[in-house]
């Protein structure tokens, strides 16, 4: 049921405690909501600082969530640790429905069923087969090529559980590597030849469903740098984006904040590359670059709210990935110059400890013009260390 | 010295628990900096929801408020509730700084000081004497007329500690219930008779001052219900309220946010009204109204970090404060035509108890013309129930 209210002392519960739990749960407070974290971690992580309502625990134990669930009156995710039986275990036992739903998740996942799930909502998707052993892997290689990816089935996390098989002696070690011997579902994946990365968010819930700006992901070794929005493609590879991504949404029957990647091709046409049920790096640019931003829309979806729109506030936005320089205690440090410009946003994730090339802050432009603003936002963080 | 870095683990404390510094809060917690919090109220205060580092104690208890000051690396202040002696003394026992300063607050905590300050600044004040008895008072009547108002020089509350006199017998009484006759020093203050009430907040530190535009705080039975910027007079009057907000906060040699309350007389001339040394209801309007909100520039300044731009989003802000409409669990209900509605903005302050006309939360409407933007916020807040 859409909620028309917010009772004193509602308390929303997120499953991880991490950057992106905390940037939703700032958004929760200014609702007036109050914010409850379960975490595997038993201190440290960014959203113990945020709230006197926090437990520890194993992401593999029900009983541990569902008391912590008890205590909540809607749960939801910020990662895709835990699996979808355990998530429904969790919301049958403890009566707290848990949003994205269990039944959501179950089709994303796996990275197999969910290429299925997409796929037949006909949604293209990259190449790929699941292998099982030597053989196969070689006749991926001949049909589509080397180098090509090899990825565990249970998914990953920036890039964690994906590697790139160059020639079949990889190939076999990357296979063993990640479980393939011992039963897991290994996918091969083409490599797709794209010219851009895109991403889409889009929130959708009972009532309704409304699709961020098509942005561009720029990364370097596979990790993202930085964001732009929109993207600089034409207009109507934005709107292929954006309702591809909408499509996926209806096709998980998604409730909350979702997440698309696809590659453009030099063709010009999309593929999906990757979904994920939560709030996203691609979208952390839409604090102050869009009316109403991904974590907003992400506490309004799960409680049922009505979702706020996703126009940009200025015509250009560039978010810059601040990573970890130094394994050090966590600091940032020159950062006068980022703070002094106008229109510019730094956001700190609280983290205790900084590892390099760890996500540690983003800071935020927005301007008038794509290539400025990036260029802009590149230059007065450049000094940042962290 | 100005702060040129973010270290892990900083630690900014509140003296005072409620919603102003709770949206402090949230911009702290945006630079990832961790946010303890002292109160007179061991619990439901809207902060303590937000963080692990919760102590309550005495306001008037330098003891307890130096044990909490130890833990944390900047103090500061919501309201006006302790006074500067013992701030003094706290920060001197702790070795914590406090902003704004107790010297800037010292000279603003006390009606009567306030006035000269200001006065000796060149800044036009409202007409007023120190009283000392029922002869005084009288005399203050015949010479600027009945009705004018008795404050108690210690200062109050929204409108608490004020009181219009209509009459001699109204004024004794008046006198007698603020403590004249205990020794309390009353002001009397002539009623000006205005056309509007501005106001104009201020960030200053060591790193420089920025002036927010002056806005008009619209009044009903003296309690602020809307807040409309930038406020609809000549730019000449908002420029002059401006300069006045400078003045007034160089004066007091401020680090910190600021707020002045000018009444605009029929003559288009401006005296001060009152001013506060913190975020002020006055100012909600800047979270997204602004590009850096009073609550950001509060916290950049008190940390010593270069302070943010000031100008507005949008061309026209309306904020209306929702006021509790009953006694009752808090709880703001028929708030979907407001959550639907593009550039409006609801913030609920996490209040456990409502009581009809409690500030309960507010809502921020961005547009470009001032007039239809109120309209528009008026309307679709009308139902509110809170």
């Amino acid at each position: 049921m859409p909620l028309s209210s917010l009772p004193a002392k509602l308390k929303l519960g997120f499953l991880g405690a991490g950057q992106l739990a905390r940037m939703s749960s700032l958004q929760a407070f200014r609702f007036g909501i109050q914010v409850a974290v379960f975490s595997d971690r038993s201190e440290n992580e960014p959203v113990q600082f945020m709230t006197p309502f926090s437990t520890s625990g194993s992401f593999e134990s029900v009983d541990d969530m569902v008391e912590f669930a008890k205590g909540c009156d809607v749960i939801t995710l910020e990662n895709e640790f835990i699996s979808s039986d355990i998530l429904k275990e969790v919301q049958e036992k403890s009566g707290t429905p848990i949003y994205p739903s269990p039944d959501s998740f179950a089709l994303i996942e796996n990275k197999l069923i969910e290429k299925q799930t997409f796929e037949a909502a006909g949604i293209p998707v990259t190449p790929y087969k699941l292998v099982k052993n030597e053989s196969e892997l070689e006749d991926f290689g001949k049909t589509h090529g080397w180098p090509f990816m090899l990825k565990s089935s249970k998914g990953g996390y920036d890039g964690y559980g994906n590697v790139t098989v160059k020639n079949i002696e990889d190939a076999k070690q990357a296979f063993s590597k990640l479980g393939g011997n011992n039963g897991e579902d290994i996918l091969a994946e083409a490599f797709v030849d794209f010219t851009k990365e895109l991403a889409v968010q889009v929130a959708r819930n009972e009532t309704g469903t409304v699709v961020y700006p098509c942005c561009e992901t720029v990364q370097e070794d596979h990790i993202c740098v930085a964001v732009l929005s929109p993207a600089p493609v034409e207009k109507i590879i934005q709107e292929m984006a954006q309702e591809l991504a909408f499509k996926a949404t209806e096709a998980i029957d998604g409730k909350g904040i979702f997440a698309y990647e696809f590659f453009l091709t030099k063709e010009g046409s999309l593929i999906l590359n990757e979904s994920a049920p939560r709030p996203h790096n691609s979208g952390h640019y839409t604090i102050e670059g869009t009316v109403t931003s991904q974590f907003e829309n992400h506490v309004r979806a799960v409680l049922g709210l009505p979702l706020g729109s996703t126009r940009l506030n200025k015509p250009a936005v560039a978010m810059i990935n601040l990573l970890g320089t130094h394994k050090r205690p966590a600091e940032a440090d020159q950062i006068t110059e980022a703070l002094e410009t106008e229109h510019g946003h730094l956001h700190v994730y609280g983290k205790v400890d900084s590892k390099v090339g760890r996500k540690m802050a983003h800071y935020t432009l927005l301007g008038d013009d794509l290539e400025e603003t990036y260029k802009k936002a590149t230059h007065v963080t450049r000094e940042i260390e962290i």
